[in-house]
């Protein structure tokens, strides 16, 4: 399945959380598959932090598939025989929706630290614009993993009557310490940096390999990403240094494991992009804008698929049960399926057959 | 109870794990109480990562007491009373006994990275060297925490006749790649710190608010020494931004703890006896040096008190009850207690009250 990246630009305004106001902006966007004559056949997927909107597929000479392609595709759990499938990279990305690094209309000077805070119910919100323009006010079901759960969950609150079915992995009904205070590695590794220049860095003063700041934030990330279980099966103890164990700075596999990660990903990824879109997993709240959790969650009237897995360390799986029981409580559509699966968080990423089914069985 | 530190200098040589050899080299430590005439009555106490030989009692003039030191004292747990205290600032630190920034005789010049890669065989060499010189060659216990768990535990193993009980909390049998993880960003912020200049720094480049890669590191050591639980309950979501929720780099109460923390022990603890001693956690097995772990667990003649905590997620408790299980089933004394409390790894700093019997029962 060969794909290409569309961009849709919006001279509208868009309505922030914050009060401040986005005006214009572009959102990039993928789709798979075709979709039905009344458009009764869409997926709507969304992507975790450091994803984009390149869910599935191969771009013409790539080599690499999209993140969840195995799960995404003809006669696959998310059938595009079937379903027409659209992914949407988030505002503040890096890889073509408008982020901290475009252009601060009408100057042609980058935002930087001018960017607007961004959440993820601006996130959705910017999708249920990119969906109105292209003529769809319903979906099937929206599906997504981590942060990609966060906006599921986040649609399934503000939007009642959107989606049928919501799908939401490895999130959280809001944003606890223990995981912010892995993003605050991060974001003080970033700002402390001294090529960060508060926001205004050269590019090409980091071009060959990539900001330090960002692949140390990114070690952080990983370690939660994981499970210390997973680890012990990936890793053993392995040591890989060249020199003996008696040398300062040999390595065992797990931390050669972190460099390599981790100095790829600073390459990629814009340091900006990577605050802003860690402020808004910090700042997610189901709560915010209602009254209480209990209000939020009531307003829900699609059936919510829960899915969690028992080894992930970033949000535990009493989170999401959390928001089952409330549901459940009220009367409301609630399934809640916790995972017995030893890849930590990443496990919505690489244990797909696990929960393949699950999704065939809710989309059936 | 006011104490001094005293320095103990050694002219002959320390042959190190590695081969290399430290000589001259010198301890501090403390001690606590009064020696009986036969000095049967010595405990030895270890300390952690970041801790010191200051264990107990108050410097004149200082306001805040040793670490242990609701545990170790007139009428406490290990009662100075009756007790003859020892705690020796390991080697490799930066608070008195020989580290990276020792001169490096003959020469005045410090060793910087040509100081010897410790391990904590080597910490607990140095500390068999100090008795002997203080004329002590058995004491009634060793008692430790985290990394001084391991230098109890290593004492079991490597001298089987120096101690009766020894007491190791909140440790390991092996440093699992989890924990070297988590070290792995201290290891990387620190070398990628412009003014670390590759261990060649001046101290007066950072001397007011301490070397940014030290506190960026800190911060995910303190992320496991804590608890998802702990956090929680110490900080649960409040925001602390004075610019309201949407401001970029607006804190949540868990950041703003991170930062004071961080930031304060920067100031104080030296870049390079950091990569030391995190060198020596990393590197900590206590199979190293005999054919298995089986095989060194076996030597072992004290009786052994493991206790670790439930909410530990540095070195959870399974390592402990490992031991455990394997020196039951060679009819060793053994004993295992797994202590409820939601402190994470620093319960063994913190939930004194919860093992404060348990540890009089040992000595009684």
């Amino acid at each position: 399945m060969k794909i290409e990246t569309k961009i849709k630009s919006f001279s509208s305004p868009l309505y922030l959380e914050s009060g401040r106001i986005l005006e214009p902006y572009e959102i990039a966007y993928e789709t798979y598959g075709e979709p039905n004559e009344d458009k009764s056949n869409v997926i709507l997927v969304c992507h975790a932090l450091s994803g984009s909107h390149h869910a599935a597929g191969m771009y013409d000479g790539d080599r690499k598939e999209g993140w969840w392609d195995s799960l995404i595709g003809d006669g696959k759990a998310v059938d595009t025989r079937e379903y027409f499938v659209i992914c949407a990279n988030v505002l503040g990305s890096c890889f073509g929706s408008t982020g901290p690094m475009s252009e601060n209309y009408p100057s042609n000077i980058p935002y930087r630290l001018q960017f607007p805070v961004v959440t993820v119910k601006d996130m959705v919100r910017a999708q249920m614009q990119l969906l109105s323009a292209l003529g769809i006010y319903h979906v099937r079901a929206v599906i997504g993993g981590s942060m990609g759960g966060m906006q599921a969950l986040q649609f399934a609150v503000d939007y009642p009557n959107f989606s049928d079915d919501i799908i939401s992995l490895a999130a959280t009904y809001e944003t606890r310490p223990w995981t912010i205070s892995f993003n605050k590695v991060a974001i003080e590794a970033i700002r402390r940096d001294p090529r960060f220049k508060n926001g205004n860095y050269d590019k090409d003063d980091f071009r060959e390999d990539g900001l330090d700041g960002l692949a140390i934030g990114r070690i952080a990330g990983h370690i939660s990403y994981l499970s210390p279980h997973s680890m012990d099966q990936k890793f053993s103890k392995n040591y890989v240094g060249t020199d003996g164990l008696f040398e300062l700075f040999g390595r065992y596999e797990v931390e050669r494991y972190m460099e390599y990660n981790t100095s790829n990903f600073s390459k990629i990824f814009d340091p900006l992009s990577y605050l802003y879109i860690v402020k808004a997993i910090n700042t997610f709240s189901l709560e915010r804008g209602y009254d209480s959790l209990f209000d939020a969650l009531l307003r829900i009237k699609s059936a919510v698929h829960l899915i969690s897995f028992r080894s992930d360390y970033l949000f535990f799986p009493d989170e999401m049960e959390y928001i089952h029981k409330v549901m459940q409580s009220n009367g409301q559509s609630s399934f809640y399926t916790e995972i017995d699966s030893d890849y930590g968080h990443d496990a919505f990423l690489i244990e797909i057959d696990k929960f393949d089914d699950l999704i065939r069985e809710i989309l059936a």
